[in-house]
């Protein structure tokens, strides 16, 4: 793991990224369980509405106070820079719970450096609930509600709670594998998208394992993991990439990886 | 639909609801995130010991206000009395969510007259929602959280949003159904348990069908969820009953009712 960068504009990127999350909070909430219907259309419904015009508010808020930076997002595409630095957003992730008015969605902004994660943040507008990692530093957990941002020991498989947020976002050659993940561990949960990263990394879940991932979903997800005491890693076992195969595996006890991917090396039958 | 019997007590019963959900309530959030490790033996779990306390404690309110009701919880079975009244209770409905530390599990009362549900009250104690439902009359939503306890209209499968707790509760002769419901639906979304009803009942879910369901997983849903214009039934249009066959369906809007059930009545390959 290399280490921030020693001019690594810690105050400034720390203020920003708060700030973002606040404006984003500030956007999204009065959307939540508000006017959405069975049939609106996918451009006009007001997931979409929300989440365009949050990555908007993002956006601005992080290129007004850091404009050397790069800047990308799921609406909005990659805004290059010479800079090494490249914030990477997601106004909206977990769709599914925010269009059903569950408070397990989130937003998330990463900061980039050399394409390597060095900051991620998490927040929940209904709850309250704040995760921010920085690379190198212990993990913060701002809320209301009860937690410690501390992942737990769990050296055992059979012992372990896995989650993942839907059957759909496992596709077809990466089923096999996560069958025999969830047919050896404890007990498995559905639902929560960067949510249940969250509860990973204040010792609520062991595991974690999803499949077509975009760098948007995960990127801000590995500082708040690994400064928990957590892994984060391909199925393989190896260090997440923007232009890897999209699965993701989260580990609250790094003890847990050997076995995990192991499982979910399984082969189609 | 049958009507409440004229001297239905209404005041008392509605205390003593409210009292019992206050009291388990208390019970339940000290056990919220806290303490709980993976290894945990099932007997001796934070979420079991909250189980049975919150149990207990919802049993002595509702029998020292109404001492001849009748009493039926997970933990603790059937306290038989003469009257026609049967309170039935779920301290803790979604056990993987409390476990998981996601604010989407639930404490249930319901309180049945000749064995129909006639109140129901779910209560989320980390979000402070709370719906009640009483037969006859419109639900009531208290929170601090946004939300109009009205399901919403939605008369084409193909509009719909689905939801249900797990695929691990959906039994083998269930599953072609449900994929073929599920096939049909705009969007499925998992996880919920009781929660998921809530937003039924809120018009933000379309349908939720779900099978394995004990009475007092379903009970306190009924009222609430006809409460607010929507129905529920088994997975073949009939009223639900203790001795029914497992399975639990809830439409937001009526007219989905035929064509849902011919879907669910999908047969194994």
């Amino acid at each position: 793991m290399t280490a921030l960068p020693p001019d690594f504009p810690h105050d400034a990127v720390m203020e920003a990224a708060t700030a973002a999350a606040d404006v984003a909070r500030s956007v999204v909430l009065p959307f939540f369980r508000r006017g959405v219907r069975a049939d609106d259309k996918a451009d006009a419904s007001p997931v979409t509405v929300a989440d365009r015009t949050a990555e908007r508010a993002i956006r601005a808020v992080l290129s007004e106070r850091l404009p050397g930076f790069g800047l990308m997002g799921e609406e909005f595409g990659l805004e290059a820079a010479a800079s090494p630095y490249r914030w990477v957003i997601d106004p909206i992730d977990g769709t599914r719970a925010f269009i059903t008015g569950r408070p397990t969605f989130g937003t998330l902004i990463a900061l980039l450096h050399n394409d390597v994660p060095v900051l991620g943040l998490i927040d929940q507008p209904v709850t309250g609930e704040r995760w921010i990692g920085l690379r190198g530093a212990p993990t913060r957990y701002l809320s209301a509600l009860p937690g410690h941002p501390a992942t737990r020991a769990c050296a055992q498989v059979a012992a372990a709670e896995l989650s993942c947020t839907a059957p759909e976002i496992l596709d077809a050659p990466h089923r096999p594998g996560f069958d025999a993940l969830a047919a050896a561990v404890r007990r498995t949960s559905w639902g929560g998208d960067c949510y249940a990263y969250g509860l990973l990394a204040l010792g609520q879940i062991d595991i974690i394992a999803e499949c077509t991932m975009k760098i948007w979903d995960w990127a801000a997800l590995v500082p708040i993991v690994e400064g928990a005491g957590g892994r984060m890693t391909d199925w393989s076992g190896q260090p997440l990439r923007a232009d890897g195969d999209g699965t993701v595996l989260a580990v609250g006890d790094g003890r847990l990886l050997p076995r995990v991917t192991a499982l979910l090396d399984t082969p189609a039958a």
